[in-house]
Parts: C-alpha cells; sequence; structure tokens
C-alpha cells in the first residue's frame, strides 16, 4: 500500500518520480482569499534547488514551479491548488547496474521486496527529488501561519557540531551549508572535500524552530502536535531520528532540571525555560516549537560495498553519479517545509474544534 | 481538535479519564477468527499495572479488560471489538490545587489554553492511564502479526546505560526495571531510590526489537514503517525522540560505515549489519526492527517549581500524589503496543495493495 | 475490512452486537465546553425504543445510556465521550434455525461470504440495534449546532402517502408512525394490522429536513454535503434510496420548472422555491435541507421464504422473533441522527478552512 | 473545507478548474504490476468528451490524457499515478455577467456563500468538467477488478422512459443517448431538439449495472458498498437521488414480495430475485450491483429566471454559453467511473482484512 498524502484538513499529496516528466503536489483543504503567485513559492524551492554549489549534486534543475489550478485573480479559491515542476536534467545515463543490483542503504531492495518491480531510474519515487514538492506545498503551508516564523539550519555535521555561544542567525545564508556559526562552516568545508575525494559521505543534524506558534495548537492523543513533527520528519529520505526540545538528552536530567518553569507574563504565564521544546501533552505552549532532525549519511558512494543482484548473486556496487556528498544540508529547506505543512494543519484543526482565534 | 484514533485498515479509538469511571478501546479492521478472550490481553496489562514494585506508582488498579463486542464463540468476527477497563482507584482527594495553578512540565496549561477548561482529577486525558488502552489494544495487534516477535526494555535511566556485552533477554523479567543487564539493574534500583528519597525523577530510554517482519512492510511516502513508528512512539506520555536503527548515531558516521553490505542468503540477501534498524525507503528489509525512545523523567516532583496560577499569579508547586519516579519504565510495554499496532496495520496495508503473502 | 466509524472532524465510532452485553459510541472531535449529561441524549433514545407501540419490536431495552468520558463537571472537555447502553433483553432464544440457514433480504450469507463466520444471534451487527448507538452519538451533535432545527416524519408507508394539505407538524407526536397527517395514521394503522396478521412486513418512506443550516456549509467535491448525507443515509438498515429535495421528481422537470430563482431578502437571497433541497453545488445555500429516504419492508416475516442453509441445501425459512412490522417507523430518530451528525461536521469543517462564523 | 479525495485504500484526488491551463488526478494505492497506457484511458474519456453530438455541447475539448508518474515500462509500480488533461477550448468569451448574478441552480451562490469568492469562468471548480478527472481515475479502477463488467444507460429523460421489454444492451453505442431502446432513442431526439429550440433543458435518469463482483465487497458500517456508491453517486453534478436495487419501489413491496428467494447453486446460492441490487447489509451478494441515479435538468438555460446580483440587487438572468441540454446523458461514462472507483476500493479494502481472493 502506498499513502502519499500528508495532513487532516490541510492535506498535500506529492506525485512524481526523479527521472519522469514531471513532480507535483496538491495542496487541498487551504483557506481561500490567501494571496499566492509562483513567485511566493519559487524562493523556497530555490533554496533547495541541486547544483547551487559543490557541496550539493550538479544534477542541473531549475525547478520552476506552474500553479495549475486553486488560484484565481492571485488569490487561492479553496479549491485544490495544482503544483507542478517539470524535470529537465533526466540525464539518458545507464542505469543497468542499479537495475541489477541492490545498493545498500537505499531502498532498492525494499521497494522490489514489496512492490516486485521498481522503476530505478535515479530512484524512482524514492528519490529525494520529491522533497521539491514538499517544499512547494510548504510554501502555500506558510501563508496559512502568516504570524509564524520557521527556519532552520545544520547544527553538526559528520559529528562536528557548532559552538552554540557562535550561534549567528544572520550567518546561515552565507555558507552553503545553512550553518549559523561562520568557524564551524570553514571546518565543515574542509570535512566535506575530504570526504568528497574519499567517495564517501557525511550525515547531518538539522534543528528547526517555530516562533509564534500561540499555545493551544495540537489535536490530543493520536495527532498531538509532537507525534505529528515526528511522522513528518521521518518521512524524510534519510532521516534517522527525530527530537523535540531536548530530546534524549532530556532522559538523563532529574525532574527539577527539565521543568520548564513558569513565572507571569502578559500573555499568559513567561516560561523560564524550554526544554519541552514548546510542546506539552501534545499542545503547543506559545514557546519556540524546537526540532531537532538526524540525517544519515549519503548512501550513494564511490566506495564500494557488498551487495547482492536481483537473481541472488554476490556483487560490490559504487553508485556512480550526481549525488549530494551530505543529503542534510539540502534536508534545510524540506525540514522547514514540513514544520510549515504540521503547522498550517493544527491551526485549521484547532479552529474546527476550539475556535479560540475567534476568542481573541 | 481531539484526533484518537491511530491507524489505517487496523485502527483503534482510545477513550476515558484518568478518574472517570472506565477507561477503554475500540478496535476496529482486525480481521475474523483470531482467537481472542480476555485471557489473551491480561498478560499484557498486568505488565504495565501499577503497583508492581515500589518504583511504580502506588495506584491500586486491578486493570481487568472486558470484551464487550466482536468476539463470538471465542474468535474474532471482523467487527468492533470494544475493550474496557474499569477505574477502581480513583483516589477522591483533593486536587484544587492542581485545579487553581499550571504544573509545570504537565499538559495543565496546554489543555486550558486549548480546550479553555480541563479536567484536572489526575491529569485527566493527559495522564499516562491512558496508556492502558493502547497495550490492551496492542494484544489484539500482536494476534494479527503471530510470526512478529516483539520485546522492550530499559537500557537507560538517569544517564546510567547498560552494558550491551552484559545484555542478557532473559534478565529483562527478573528485575523491575525490564533490565537486560544484571548489574545496571542493580545500580538503578540504588539510583531510583536516591531519586524517590530527593522527590526527584529520573527519564530513561527504552529500546525495541520486532523480529520475523518480512521484507515489504511500509507506505511510502506519508505512511513509511518509519514515520509510522514515530508518529506512535511520540505520542506516548512523556516521550521527547525517536530513533529508528543507529538514529543520531548514524548522522556521526561515514556512508561507509553506516552502509548495511549484502552476501547471498537463503530467502532474500542476509544483511552484514543492521544500522538501518530494519527500514529502508520506508519499507522493512526483513532486518529486526529496531527503535529507541527517550522519556523525560516525570514531571510529577515534589521538589518546588516555580509556577503561575490560572488567574496568572506566580505561584510555587509541588505535586504530591502517587508517582512513578521513572515513567520510562512503564513504558515498555506501551512501547511494545505501539509497536505491534504499526506493524498490524502495515501488515494488512500491504496485503492491500500488495498481497504479497499470497504468492509465498 | 470494517470501518466503523462516520465523520471527518466531528467523528463518531460504534461497536456492539444485538445480543451482546453492551453497544455504544465513541464521539470524537466534539468542541469543549458544551453543556452534556445523559439527560440530553435520553429522550431521542426513548423515541427510538422497542416496545412502544404494537407496530414495533416487542423486545423490552431500557435503552439507558451512560456517558463514560469526555465531560467533566457537567460540560464537554474536548477529548472523546464514550457512550454505553447496555443490553437487557437478549432473549436465550434458540438461533439454531437462523445459524444455519440464511435469511433472505438479511445480512446473513453476505456476512458468511465476507467474514466466513458470522455472530447470528439477532444479527449480530448487522441488527439494527446498532442504530441506537448513532442516535445516542446524534443527540451530542445537535449541541454542535444548536440553531439548526431537525425533525423527520413517515410520509409513506406501503404506498400509501400523506396528502401533503394535511400535513400537520404538530400530529408527529400524536401516532405511533411519526406521521404528520392524522388521516393517513389511522390508514396505516389499518394497513400495519393487516400485514402483522398476514405475517408480512411494509416499506415506508421517512422524510427529514433540516432548518437553519446557514449557507456555506458543506466540503466539495467529495464531502459534499448532499454526498454525505446520501452515505450517512444510506448506512441506515434498510435504506435502499436517498434523495435531495425533489431527487427522481426533479429528473421529470424542465430546467425552468426546477429552476429556485431568487429575490433580495433579508440575509443573502431569499429563494422562492427550493427544488434542490437546499444545497447547490454541494453546498448549503440557506434554505431547509431536505432528504427523503426509503426503507424496505423488514425482511424477518412469518411467510415463508425458499432459501438455502450454510452447507448448500435447499429449505424454507420464516424467521419467527420480536420483528418491526415496518422498520421505517423507528427510522425516523435514526435519519435525524444521521443528519445532526453531518451537519455538525459539516459545520467544523467549514470552521476550519473558512471560519465564516468569524465574519458575522 | 474542501475535500478532493475520495476512497479509502485505491484513493484519488482530483483538482482543476474548467477555464484554468489543465485538470487532473493522482491515483494513489493502485497495486503495482498492472499494465497501463494512456491508450488504456482514452476511450473512457472519448466516450465523455463533449462536441461529439447536437445533444452535447459543442465546446471543443480533445481531452486527451498525460499519465506523468506511477508507471514504469508500462506498468503500474504502485506509486501514485498521475493524470493530466489540459484545457484548449477555455473560450474567452465575457463572463461579466456570471460574475456579477447568482444562476439559479448552479453553484454560485453557495461557493460566494462559503469561499467569499469564486472563479466564476466557466463555473469554475463547480462545473461538471471536473468530471473528466473521475473518468480517467475510473478506467484505472477498473484495471484493479478486470472481472467486473460494468456499463451504465440513461433510462429516462425528460420523464420519458424506455420500455424494459425493448431493453437490447447493443443498442446503447447506437445512439447519442446511451439509450438501449431503439424506438425510445427516437422519441428522445425530439424531446430534446424541442427543449433546444425553447432554450430549456431535460432531466434523465442513469442506471448502472456491475456483474462478476464476488460476494464479500463492502466495510460496514460506515463504509458499506451501497453507502459509498450512494456518496460517489450523489458527489456527481447534477445528481440529486439515488436508488439501490428497486429503491423507493421496494418501500412500495411487501416482504414476501421483496424477499430475493434463494436455492442452491453451483458458487454459493441461487438467487431468484435480485430486489436488493446485489448488496445486503452493505455488502455484496454475487448478484448484480444495480445502481440508479436521478440527473436534474441543466441549470443553465436560455429561458430568463429571476436573480439576484452579488451586490442584491433583482434581476432576470439567461445563461447563454456551451451547455450540455440534458446533462445527464454525459453523465453515463461518469457514473461507470464511480461504480469503478467504488468497486476497486472495496476489493482492496475486502483483501486487507479478509483476504477472501487467497481462499479461492
Amino acid at each position: 500500500m502506498s499513502f502519499n498524502t500528508f495532513g487532516r484538513v490541510f492535506r498535500f499529496t506529492t506525485w512524481g518520480e526523479s527521472h519522469g516528466p514531471a513532480i507535483g503536489a496538491v495542496v487541498d483543504g487551504c483557506p481561500p482569499g490567501l494571496a499566492l503567485t509562483e513567485a511566493d513559492i519559487q524562493p523556497f524551492l530555490d533554496k533547495r534547488k541541486p547544483g547551487t554549489s559543490k557541496f550539493t549534486t550538479q544534477r542541473r534543475e531549475p525547478d520552476e514551479v506552474r500553479i495549475l489550478s486553486g488560484v484565481f485573480e492571485g488569490k487561492t479559491t479553496g479549491t485544490p491548488i495544482s503544483l507542478m515542476i517539470e524535470n529537465q536534467d533526466q540525464r539518458s545515463k545507464d542505469y543497468s547496474e542499479v537495475a541489477k543490483a541492490y545498493r545498500p542503504g537505499h531502498a532498492d531492495y525494499a521497494y522490489d521486496a514489496k512492490y516486485g518491480f521498481r522503476d530505478y531510474r535515479g530512484g524512482g519515487r524514492s528519490s529525494a527529488r520529491e522533497t521539491a514538492s514538499r517544499v512547494a506545498a510548504g510554501a502555500v503551508a506558510r501563508l496559512v501561519i502568516p504570524d509564524v516564523d520557521i527556519f532552520a539550519y545544520v547544527s553538526e555535521i559528520g559529528g562536528d557540531a557548532i559552538d552554540p555561544a557562535r550561534f549567528d542567525a544572520g550567518e546561515i545564508g552565507n555558507n552553503p551549508f545553512f550553518c549559523p556559526d561562520a568557524e564551524a562552516a570553514l571546518r565543515w568545508e574542509k570535512l566535506l572535500d575530504d570526504a568528497r575525494r574519499d567517495g564517501s559521505s557525511l550525515g547531518a543534524v538539522v534543528e528547526c524552530i517555530a516562533s509564534g506558534v500561540p499555545a493551544g495548537w495540537g489535536a490530543p492523543l493520536y495527532a498531538k502536535l509532537d507525534s505529528e513533527l515526528a511522522a513528518a520528519m521521518m518521512s524524510i529520505n534519510a532521516v534517522k531520528g527525530v527530537e523535540i526540545g531536548d530530546g534524549f538528552a532530556a532522559a538523563r536530567l532529574r525532574g527539577e532540571e527539565n521543568a520548564d518553569p513558569m513565572r507571569p507574563g502578559e500573555n499568559g504565564p513567561a516560561f523560564l525555560a524550554n526544554h519541552a521544546g514548546g510542546i506539552a501533552g501534545g499542545i503547543s505552549t506559545g514557546q519556540p516549537v524546537k526540532v531537532r532532525v538526524a540525517f544519515k549519511p549519503t548512501s550513494s558512494i564511490l566506495i564500494p560495498v557488498e551487495t547482492v543482484t536481483r537473481t541472488g548473486e554476490a556483487s560490490d556496487i559504487i553508485t556512480k553519479g550526481r549525488h549530494d556528498p551530505c543529503v542534510g544540508i539540502r534536508g534545510v529547506p524540506v525540514v522547514e517545509a514540513m514544520m510549515a505543512l504540521v503547522l498550517a494543519d493544527q491551526k485549521l484543526l484547532d479552529r474546527a474544534q476550539c475556535g479560540r482565534d475567534r476568542l481573541a
């Protein structure tokens, strides 16, 4: 079974393969009357676009989005918004090796086991190319939550973390790694150059913060805000871990250390700490929502790995082609998009039942 | 908005508050013809039951489950299975303090912010008591996946981890901590005694392994097996992090270290490692499925924490009552239940579209 | 596969069999803060209750509902509302004949074909007893739409229709048929007496009108208000047809006859006719929403019908027991409940996306 | 709120407006390995295509479908199938009148009331042009149920019904009305010519029969086969009534007349009648599944009707343009498509829980 739709009332469905004619998303449940043109979406796609530095895949895709429905005279109509991105640089390379043998760490064997068959060109549906559709949909989601500010950055590559003392959000755009620590960025350049030279790859940790989320979003018990975020982030290619707030570190604190004390504030309580990452009982508290996401190293490497063929013979495989040496880097806009998509959905869900915004 | 249903075709809905007359679950989509009586469910509830050692809450609940529908002559009929557990030890204590002030780390403020109002008796709907319903539903799920073996254990309490070299699954039932390392269990006893004496609490890490999952379960892209597991685990009270396979540690490996090489095996490939935790591209690979879950320390502690009242005044609060000093311990059967529930759902989903079991 | 949940954001799940210990419903997604006690639900159950006249089954069920969760201090909390009704008059009769042979018109054969197995006591899950759960859930739904007035009545029994000129809503409660035409009620008494004496049964048509529905409810294209109503009504036992507004009669009108002309009104257009039954393009227009529902004659009759046994032998069957000679009569409160449940869901859905009520 | 997805495990989502650049559907949950090319879809679109006779709209649309994803080397891969149809004959006419005033019988006022705003060009999203997407999706659904034969026909136009004695399935393709009675077709030609000359329109009744459906499909209680069919049919533009089997006529039969007696047959019971339309208890019985659908007369007519403008002034409106004088005629392939879509979904649902096909 496939399920290519995400969300409860603000929903999106993605379609498309890495080397098909196009990819896209249908966004359904978007409120009417929001100003929307391609220009509102394109900057987010450009941020994710391949080929922008030597540290990302050299595939050349303009990733230009077209809006095919759901917008009239520059405004959303409340009907489905169809977004399409044509694939242009599907290189007509020889995929016979990938067709024959399973690349370890890739979905090759699992797709064959499930579907009996797979589109092996560039990973087909399991390719990270699909995340462009999420980024496009995420740009629409941001319009639904205009008071929320979302940004993500890479906090760690290959085990080398940023120094929180040097955190500077202004630096994120100054280097090809979305790194908020200028010194770490310099080190990572060397790390990644070395990895690329070795034909290897590195993992990364991405952190995402959403400010301006009011208290009250989240749909307990089985659509809790943190549960939805965990599902959203874990659905991204190469992600192996998700933390809310302090995450695993919270498991090492004592109760009194992990508490987020409150003092009277202007609009509800003022919190003195945010170990919880802005979520309690699955509902936002009004503090910044914080998520950390672990990306494994890119599975496509030039170092031979033992594998088997479709017909069950032993083989060694190296994955030539155009790959990101650290797939986590381009994960940054994808993580941001998933955050926006979850929050937009939760905002509308909350309005459905609680209508708290009417009470303001 | 509330969403108290989990699952796609094997679904369960839970209801009930900590201090209401009863709690329960309705399991829908269970295949017909499975042998089921209360005796198939009770052992799992007993494993989670409070009051079994001094390291869990002293609330006395027999947690006896009744099957109210969906079973005829000892077999499931394919219709909804209604499970009910009566609450018996809802102590008629004075909740006026909890009603008035927000306990930090608890859902109190968030529920008030969302619903304008909350059942404050014992945490109401946000109480971990709800997890008994999940455990009951999980016992039914296990019947759907008889070839899968699921077990979980505590691997770390208060930052003190087991020694993998001393791992012995046989030890898990020999101590009140579900600890597979006898020496660690001794240390944890002291750790928890100290924490209790201080009126404090500790966090924990729970690991869960499912063996016997065939290759091919998982519904990409937005109901990937790992995405569903992340949602399931993060929906458990006090959980702040989820890892699949190596999780965050994978982000510190190089591509060739993180690869799971394959050699020809008897039924499909034989994997030489399992960094991926048995899931690739959101689909099971046939290796054991591995999940790690971080539980924060219990928020109910006897050490005063700064807070505010519902009317906005500063206050200090201590949470008296009957609480687990380490809520992660009793999380073990809950994590197992959620694993079973996700796998049962994915098995049926897979059968819907792919019907691979027919090809065997 | 079974699907025992209805609704998108205001959802209910029913469970229970005719002769199990109890039946019930879990209502999820109900807004918080609504005053709710058992006394708000009981009158609707009493209206549907069996044994109130000689024209309904003589099974004696008090149908007393208990609220097990979701209400605190007399108000809904926004968490799941668990409703339970104990079965009391499950007569310990001999079901061996029903177990052995398929009753024509009943679900016996179809359930066996699907599930390989069925709870044959009183029809099990396929019994109209389940509709008590719907009526209970519907009473909760009415609280969500306090400005909407819903009422239904029987307009036709055994082909004998009321005279629209004698329609008097005040008569509906004055006879055991929910008949708004006092003369027709007298005729129906004779008709049903005759049918009962013959061991036969009669069909009926039920009409339902909801006034006070504002323009704008409905979720096109695949959760249109009329589409949801059709699904809701057709899911009721014994229903074989659903019409919105003029229904099939509209297919015999010309375009200009079927138009609902408009003139300027106080709040939006004033319609000069309502052929459309208050719905255009799947969205309410502000006119009364009108639905007609056809109930087939009760399948349980004392006249022998040819059938086969489970083992494939020819047989004749008569269905003894306690049955309604015209199941459509007690369908009236069920149709009303389904109308309320659909409208409550659509109101919340509309609020999620459009929030029109905020603009008032 | 909008909901543009239909189905549970075999799902489709449609998008697009009458006068936007394109319309389309994303089909998700389709099993892998089915042979599929555009040529499998095109004949069904051609059957629905406008402009094929003087009795349908003169809009010229080639309605050529493109498959953008989900198919590799001529077979479905189990991933989403994106289908796109470009709009070509969006005539650049003057829509100012439709923009200003509400056309009675159309969705104009309801959309404005809901969304505050609408795409008025050719009806926008509420146009029957959307049904082309359903027909394309339905062609894919047919591949999932190769043993089921589906056909529909018009049984009545403007109140003039076919004579069952003259029913000849071979005639359906011989006239522009999908009429199985050659004499009725001649009468309808005259009827429709008259209506067109008058600037009026006529309603129609469409009947659809699916043979080869095995006993056991249907997901009680809230996704019963008849309930899903009712929702599917009522979601089609201009539909106002749905009947299963005898429908409203069953309400006029006595119990013994309406029974479908059974005799021993080769594979399960042989039914001696089919009043039930092949469905009992919401589950297929193995008999042909029969649905009747009422289409109202086209609302776009040249006869002036009283209406109001957006600004609340009285006006008279005639709807010029290219319209079907009887929208029910082109409803035939749409009804067939919805039948196929529901049955494909129910087949996969049934396989998920019951897996009866494995027992064959």
